[in-house]
């Protein structure tokens, strides 16, 4: 149990949680992908979530196998992918350790980061009461965030329907892969709907809602001038520092029955 | 110029800038370490920050060379390292690679992520009124938070003397990197001040302040609880939640001359 002294804080007022963080390595086909520090909570979620969104897979039937092994130091996901994607998988690994064993040039490495966003195809259009009913909904449901002050959310809301899935976790990162996990896992389309956030808007962000296939981005937070133009490039609709019923549309305004103009 | 629609804002209110964010890669004797998104500026502070902090150089004086090459993906920090240094660097890749070239295995990944913080050695101590004029005196001077609301800052305030660095980014890693590194280049002892950071604390805030030295770390917002354990072993005061002139103290109470318990 962890306990904090206080100073000049309403001492009737019930205490704080503290969130878990765990390093988390992704391994694929006994090779580590990735480590990060994230909350240890739908991991299944958390790995099919990154490997759909960073491409490692294309559907999650492409996963053989799945385990989730701790140890002292963390968790590791073990993922084991069929055999064309293993294949590929293994190529683009000889590729990325380079000739030499030793990483890629700057270049070669920026131009890895950089790959541009998937293209949105969804006509789905939104009205400005979806905003704010997508922000209000992704609020009230966030039970981590309400205990801990901590951690961010991603949320899928389908216009009609309201939010069907949520995802938590101490990084914005880690909490869209996991709702795209579970979307995937559940078979929901991500055309069919918008992704909802609780934090700022960087490019990541915009190219993982994109991978979702979700054509609407709503962000409580801010977004960076690189967010703005990959979501132009994508065709994503990125709406921004949506609290109440206020908002901010950087992107994609044509989603927006009540605010695109007429034609 | 990026436009934005607003729906349910005050009309004459100033339009809010968009932070720039570009893909950085940190380059080390030819092979990239590490690609993040960060805003382009203060790019020495954040390769001599990294490069400290991540112990990839134990001064300033070990990197014999630094360019920042702008391309059409990003900007490459290109360091070159003093012989000694390089050679310790070559060794760490060579093993992080592995003997097939194709990456750890997940426990092996684990270890190195979960590197234990560095143990302070400081007598410094504050008072809670320290504490309130640190945050009071970070907000105050966050230019690029105040016209963008997308990023977050680092600073070092040292008491009796207030605020002497300040650094801020689209992510809170790369704000705190820079600061390590404007401090190490205007030679000045992490030992002597407090770090106070505008964002939540991550494990990783805990490791790069213990790595700066700094005896105190402040921030606005919560911790995790592996932060918290991380900053207990380390000897470091955690002091969260600061807001006007309460907060929360999680690890190191006896550094607050006016809430330790008296001996």
């Amino acid at each position: 149990m962890l306990s904090a002294i206080s100073r000049g804080r309403d001492v009737a007022a019930p205490a704080r949680a503290v969130p878990e963080e765990t390093a988390v390595a992704l391994v694929y086909d006994g090779s580590t992908e990735a480590v990060m520090m994230a909350t240890p909570a739908d991991l299944e979620d958390f790995a099919v979530g990154f490997s759909l969104v960073e491409g490692i897979v294309g559907s999650p039937g492409e996963i053989t196998d799945l385990s989730i092994v701790a140890g002292p130091a963390g968790i590791e996901l073990r993922l084991w992918l069929a055999a064309p994607r293993a294949d590929a998988y293994g190529r683009r690994r000889r590729r990325l350790a380079g000739p030499t064993g030793c990483g890629l040039c700057g270049i070669e490495s920026l131009d890895e980061a950089m790959r541009p966003a998937r293209r949105i195809a969804s006509d789905l259009s939104v009205a400005s009461t979806d905003v704010a009913a997508a922000i209000s909904a992704l609020e009230a449901a966030q039970h981590l965030a309400h205990a801990t002050h901590a951690t961010h959310a991603a949320g899928f809301f389908v216009p009609g329907r309201g939010l069907v899935a949520l995802r938590e976790d101490v990084g914005r990162h880690n909490a869209l892969d996991k709702l795209a996990g579970a979307l995937a896992r559940r078979g929901i389309a991500g055309a069919g709907g918008v992704v909802v956030i609780t934090s700022r808007v960087s490019v990541e962000m915009v190219q993982k809602t994109a991978a979702i296939g979700a054509p609407v981005l709503i962000a409580v937070s801010a977004p960076t001038a690189l967010a703005v133009r990959t979501a132009q490039a994508a065709g994503l609709t990125l709406v921004v520092m949506a609290r109440g019923t206020g908002f901010e549309v950087y992107a994609g305004v044509e989603r927006l029955r009540d605010l695109a103009p007429h034609g």
